[in-house]
């Protein structure tokens, strides 16, 4: 069994590239409110993030550990990591949710000086905009320059790991997809059974399932299950993110139920036609913006893409990451840097296939991370 | 099987509520940007939140249906819903992520007026900091006075429905731990199972399972599973907060692992006595705090609680919503209101039980979700 968490050198490296970045921007701390961003660089995992109430703050100081300051239910947890010195309040205090106690922490910290907050793209602040006008009444709050986007852009081999492990979970999974779907079974029963087997196959838990069913493929790629049954000839698509120790797979695959249409087939083909192209030009010094283009030509003969957005995308902490495979996304691809492609076609008006793999980028070919799909659409 | 989603009427009601309390105010539109908040106004509902990467508005002017602006990837489904004005773009926009769609929206719809957004305990802004300043710059924006949460705070019988369902589905799983649990076993291997039974009861997901085991309780209340595994004598507690049609339940159950400590024993009863004494005075008009002191009168003799800050909580579409039960919390009990009572007690140092059960306040006594447990602790 693969072991859980990362050593504190780990930490302790993710820590000096950020310290090494707010020197050269001048920032006195950082302040974080997100899960992964307050899991980046403490290591602190928990579920409990499904509960909105109470706001969780970790300070990174310019030099040394961070900083948690954080409802003090969460202490027994965060003393497991390696983070030191642990602020605790007890929450939900409706008067002062951790607020003063943050401020204190800060003037301590960082002074007069800045202290940045992602700001950026993908980003948001976890905690209530009332609480956080306080903060910045006394604190010179700036924006992070996208330091954090910075170093999680670029996972780790551990990072990178866990990740493998969560892909090759959900494809043993997406293997047993014979022992639940069939015709008649509701699409929504599919979902459920799909989900208990990315569980028993070592999924610790299934944040995400998306897909859909229909002939000539599907409408949407984001619906929740219906509760119509499967028709032969239908496509069907599951969609998973799950997670194994903190980190996700993100990718699909279609299912033939029982012969489907030749289009659909064409359909297939193209998809990973398309994959295979961009695992051409998946090089460091290429860009996401390269891999759209490489993929967009065999998809629409370089049209530009679809109501989706986008081709693909980062993957890590979260279901979705930095960058996107968008025209508009010039970053330059990084050794370490795990992505999805996920190129869609359209198979009839408004219906669509879509198809997704997970890789990481190398100093030669990219690694798979999901076992890669062939060609032909699988009927089962 | 229970129909899905609400009827038309449902949603029209919330929102002619919300506009009559916006006229008090002198609001001229809401402005949502979560996932509860914008599908209490629109119904729609997916997993796709799950993706940081896009955000996603809705807008309800002084009159009539919300406004959806949102990326294009979502109409589909938002065309689904009792929305007719969908208004999107094509997301990620790296330069323009849909802030001048919405700041178009917002002077359609409110002019000058004052835009109101949740900015109070337990909220928090779901878009970039750096769009939301946009937006700051052209755009009155105020807080919404709690409107939103005045709102979600009090469920109509239909989404009551909607949580005893989830209640029940836990409660079938809750029954059959006995298949999963026998000392020797990991606790991660518990969860994963447990989350699997959840699912084969008819859960659409399980966003929230922790728990803990040891001889005399646990040290935490919020962890994920240990791959340690489980020990004659050991307590094992289960806290799930599993979905049905978008609604949660959230409650635990103890389990001994054979005979435990008497003090467990004990201990359990405390906590059911607890939960009694709360249920006594849980009506119309008492608040809060008046549940919170009625239990800790039982478990600290009047002490005033523990480190995990609370005895209980709100539920609906959050795993935890307002109000919460601690003594500073005066919010008035409605007939409607969802409640967890979820009391805590010392067994050593550092070692605590606890138990949740989940209700609804009625104009006499209140109604049980969850199917309430008895004072002995069941040993497996």
């Amino acid at each position: 069994m693969m072991s859980r968490g990362f050593p504190a050198a780990e930490f302790s490296a993710r820590c000096a590239r950020a310290q090494a970045l707010m020197a050269e921007h001048s920032l006195a701390a950082l302040l974080l409110t997100t899960e992964p961003d307050v899991r980046y660089f403490t290591g602190y995992l928990t579920r409990f993030w499904e509960s909105p109430t109470r706001p969780w703050f970790v300070v990174l100081p310019a030099g040394g550990r961070p900083i948690a300051v954080i409802p003090s239910i969460g202490a027994p947890v965060m003393a497991r990591t390696w983070v030191e010195d642990i602020r605790t309040w007890r929450a939900p205090d409706l008067t002062d949710d951790g607020v003063s106690l943050l401020i204190d922490t800060l003037a301590e910290i960082a002074g007069d000086g800045a202290v940045g907050v992602p700001m950026g793209h993908e980003t948001h602040l976890r905690m209530p905009l009332a609480d956080f006008a306080r903060l910045r009444q006394v604190v010179n709050i700036a924006s992070d320059q996208g330091i954090t986007r910075s170093l999680r852009l670029v996972k780790s081999e551990a990072e990178i790991d866990k990740i493998r492990a969560a892909c090759a979970i959900a494809g043993r999974a997406f293997d047993r997809v014979g022992e639940i779907a069939r015709p008649g079974v509701a699409v929504s029963q599919v979902f459920r059974r799909f989900q208990m087997l990315c569980l028993e196959e070592g999924a610790d838990w299934v944040p995400y399932l998306a897909g859909g069913a229909g002939p000539l493929g599907y409408d949407d790629v984001i619906s929740p299950a219906a509760d119509a049954p499967l028709e032969t000839g239908d496509i069907l698509m599951l969609d998973t993110g799950l997670v194994f120790d903190g980190y996700f797979c993100d990718y699909d695959r279609n299912f033939g139920i029982g012969p489907v249409d030749p289009r659909c087939r064409d359909g297939h083909r193209r998809l990973i036609e398309a994959v295979d192209c961009a695992m051409e030009i998946a090089r460091p010094g290429a860009t996401a913006a390269d891999l759209f283009h490489a993929m967009d030509k065999v998809l629409t003969g370089g049209a530009g893409g679809s109501d989706a957005g986008r081709y693909g995308h980062g993957l890590g902490m979260q279901l979705t990451e930095w960058p996107s495979l968008v025209p508009d996304d010039h970053t330059e691809l990084v050794a370490g840097m795990v992505l999805t492609l996920e190129p869609g076609v359209e198979i009839a008006r408004g219906q669509v296939l879509v198809h997704e793999e997970n890789i990481v980028i190398r100093e030669g070919a990219p690694e798979r991370l999901s076992p890669f799909a062939g060609p032909e659409l699988k009927e089962i």
